[in-house]
């Protein structure tokens, strides 16, 4: 069965319909605005920083598509929206709004569903080309690299800022190539199918819980881990405010080297 | 009338088999190959670098589209595939080899038209989604940025190496935002079409013709510039060892100040 087959018939229907909301609204969006307006900033998010055009008119699609579902919806610009449902969707509307805002084809929806407080399955749809990945903490279609130490490893990176200049600067000088995308729920799906061995926040604390909570489902279903460079739990709260430096690995062994160095 | 349609009906026809070949050859290669299949080392380049398995697969389609239309071409691989022609193609089989073969969907093909010694209209395609960018040196339908400092500038870059680890740091520092895309090529369209504002090598003199010489037209005719950090003339020579440092800008101003901050 073809992988898209696959998500067609076993996601959560919620993901779908919310996938697809995504998708049309974000064509919508880059079709219909200047750039300069898709990246005005429109609100102050939930979650305390600036809110981009384009992400209010994905969000709003999202939010929307899942009160027709019936579905809880945790996101970064509304935050929480109840509807009284046992099924909460963690949504990042447009992972990667800079590039999107910018022209740069790499952003993505991506959604985690919360079930009984923990994460059960999670899609993530790169909003260009509609291309999605998927998979259950039980079943996942993919096999990471299997890659287990960072001087063998390519990782992608979110771009050093001045204040984890010298961690970043650990891991570029120590992996064997390096990328900076700017789309972490991509990066996460990369690390998922293999196509890069680790991608990681060093050490910075920009990734919010929606940034790495589809990735805790699409990389540990599929041989990889998901940790925080300071060791916090990585689980459902409602509370935006909360930060982690997301170590998305291939495996536990490249994980933990990682973390040492952005620790160290 | 669409982009699509005008580089259908203006561009060179050599441009366009070549560029219809590599798409073919490209979707066959990740189609029917493994990934350690195609990142294998196939041969030794006529650039001196090793080359994947990948890069002789397309490039080899890319060399019968050419012959079929009595053009030469001057190829990485390859080097220089003369048959008598006025025309020469200088081409990037698949620009971001290491991206194709792992699996990352970033790689393009990329062609700039030689007569007369001059580079005359140039065509980079995204191989993952055969969207293309055209221009000619008298004509583009792209826009730069019109960036002026590097303090605003979304600037792509090389990855860094120890070689121009300072330099590449200065720069990286002083950029409003910074990625690392392994795409020489998708980066230059993207500086043609405001998307980024700048595309840099920090010094490391890791490119060749064929990974600036579509930037030179794309990016000319769209407002910007192709400096070079050491002011090497970017001209056609079929001496492939020839390097450079390239310096793609929306402007001559941001341009020279990256070089400033390359050489200080």
């Amino acid at each position: 069965m073809m992988i898209s087959e696959t998500i067609r018939t076993q996601a959560h229907p919620a993901l779908l319909v919310t996938a697809d909301a995504a998708t049309a609204a974000y064509r919508r969006a880059v079709d219909g605005y200047s750039r300069e307006k898709l990246r005005s900033i429109e609100m102050e998010g939930a979650d305390g920083t600036p809110t981009m055009f384009v992400d209010v008119l994905v969000e709003d699609a999202i939010i929307a598509a899942a009160r027709s579902i019936g579905v809880n919806v945790l996101s970064e610009e509304r935050g929480w929206v109840d509807v009284g449902s046992s099924v909460t969707l963690v949504v990042d509307p447009v992972d990667g709004s800079a590039n999107a805002a910018a022209g740069v084809p790499l952003s993505c929806f991506s959604a985690a569903v919360v079930e009984d407080g923990e994460f059960s399955e999670a899609l993530t749809s790169w909003l260009h080309t509609d291309e999605r990945w998927w998979a259950s903490r039980g079943y996942s279609p993919y096999r990471t690299s299997g890659c287990t130490g960072v001087a063998e490893a390519a990782v992608s990176m979110l771009r050093p800022h001045r204040r984890n200049w010298d961690a970043w600067t650990r891991v570029a000088e120590r992996a064997s190539r390096v990328r900076i995308l700017s789309c972490s729920t991509i990066d996460a799906a990369f690390v998922a199918t293999g196509a890069v061995d680790a991608f990681v926040d060093a050490g910075s604390d920009t990734h919010r819980l929606m940034d790495i909570a589809a990735a805790v489902v699409l990389v540990g279903a599929s041989g990889g881990v998901v940790l925080d460079a300071r060791d916090r739990p990585i689980e459902f709260d409602i509370d935006l405010t909360r930060r982690w430096s997301g170590i998305v690995a291939a495996t536990e062994e490249l994980g933990e080297e990682l973390r040492g160095l952005i620790t160290a």
